[in-house]
C-alpha cells in the first residue's frame, strides 16, 4: 500500500514478535516510536541491545546473571541447605519477590513436554543432581508450575531424586489467597480440600 | 532486591516507556527479550533504531516518510483537489487501509488542547493556510477525532479557512458499523439521528 512505509513496517514486525503484542499493538508502537525524540529511541534500542548481552546464565543455577555466577548463588548466606527448583529465571524472580525465600535455586530452562518433543535430557536435569552429589542439600522444593507439564516435571525429578536419600517437598495447591472460592476451579478446590490443615 | 538484575531492570523500565505497557508486561516483555538468541534481539534493536533515524517528517504534508516528501505527496494522481486534515500520521495510515480516500492529506501534529497549553501555533496549521494558497484545493475534509479536542481544532479551522471559498467538511458522526445501539453513548446517537439520510 502507498502509505505503508517501509521501517515502521520493518518495526511493527519485530514488536509484533514479542509475547502478547499483537499486530495493531506491534502498529501501534512502532509510530509512537517513531515519534519520539532520537536519543529516547537510542536509549530503548540500547537498552534492549545491551540488556541481551550483558545478561548470561549462572553457572551453577541457570538464573539471569551479569557475571559467572548469580548474587544468589553468590552469597554465602543462601546455602542453607534447601534448593527452590523452578522452570525459568521469571520464576526467580517471583518467589525473591516474596522475600521469604533464604536457600538457593536451580533452574531447569522449561519443563517436560513430550508433545513439544522436550525431553528430560533438554532440561538441566543432569546439572541439578550434580549439584545434588557435590553440595550439601537438605531438601528440593519442587516449584514448577500447577500444570500438567510443571507436574509431570517435578513428578519425574521426584521418583529420580528420592533414591538419593534427600528430602523432597513440593509447592502447595490451593486457592490463591485474595481470590473467590466460587470462581476456583474443581481441581483447585479439590487440592484445597486435600491440603488442609488444623487451624 | 538481590535477585533484580540490572540490565533486565534497565530494559524493562525503557519498555514501560511505551503507551499500554506497564510494569509487569514491561517486566515480562525483558525477561522474554533476554533468553531470546543474540541475533534476534539483535534484528529487534536494528529495527527499532534504523526504523527511528529512517522515518522523517513529508516536507508537504506531515506525514511520516523515507524520503523528502511522502508517497501520497509524490503521487501526482492523488492531487484530485481533495485535502484530508487529521491529527498525525497513524490517522493517514488508518485512512489508507480504507483504500478509497484518493487525495492528499495534511497531518495537524496534535489537536487544540489549551489545558496542556498546545495553540494554533504549535500546529501544521500556518502550513496548511500556505498550501491552501499554493495548491489547487477544492475541499478541505476535516478529519480529526470526534472528541473534544478534535472538534475544537476542526471548528477552529473551519472558521479559518472558510473565508478564503474553499468548501470545508466534516467526517460523519454516527453509530460505527457492526456496533450495537444499546452500547452507544447518548451524543453519538444524538450525532446518528442528526446526520441521517434518507434511504
Amino acid at each position: 500500500m502507498a502509505s505503508q512505509i517501509e521501517p515502521i513496517q520493518r518495526m511493527a514486525a519485530q514488536l509484533a514478535r514479542l509475547p502478547g503484542i499483537g499486530q495493531k499493538t506491534a502498529q501501534r508502537l512502532a509510530y509512537f516510536i517513531v515519534s519520539l525524540p532520537e536519543d529516547q529511541v537510542h536509549e530503548l534500542a540500547a537498552a534492549i541491545w545491551q540488556g541481551r548481552k550483558a545478561v548470561r546464565y549462572c553457572a551453577v543455577c541457570g538464573n539471569f546473571t551479569e557475571n559467572e555466577r548469580c548474587s544468589i548463588c553468590e552469597n554465602d548466606e543462601r546455602h542453607n541447605g534447601q534448593l527452590c527448583v523452578v522452570r525459568d529465571p521469571r520464576d526467580v524472580a517471583a518467589l525473591e519477590r516474596m522475600q521469604d525465600y533464604r536457600g538457593v535455586y536451580h533452574v531447569l530452562g522449561g519443563t517436560l513436554s513430550p508433545m513439544n518433543g522436550i525431553g528430560p535430557e533438554d532440561l538441566r536435569i543432569r546439572e541439578l543432581l550434580s549439584r545434588l552429589s557435590t553440595e550439601d542439600i537438605t531438601e528440593v522444593i519442587l516449584a514448577t508450575n500447577p500444570d500438567i507439564e510443571g507436574e509431570a516435571t517435578a513428578t519425574y525429578i521426584a521418583r529420580l531424586i528420592k533414591p538419593l536419600g534427600v528430602k523432597v517437598t513440593r509447592i502447595a495447591h490451593g486457592v490463591p489467597v485474595g481470590s473467590d472460592l466460587e470462581y476456583a476451579d474443581e481441581v483447585t478446590l479439590a487440592k484445597a480440600l486435600e491440603g488442609r490443615r488444623e487451624v
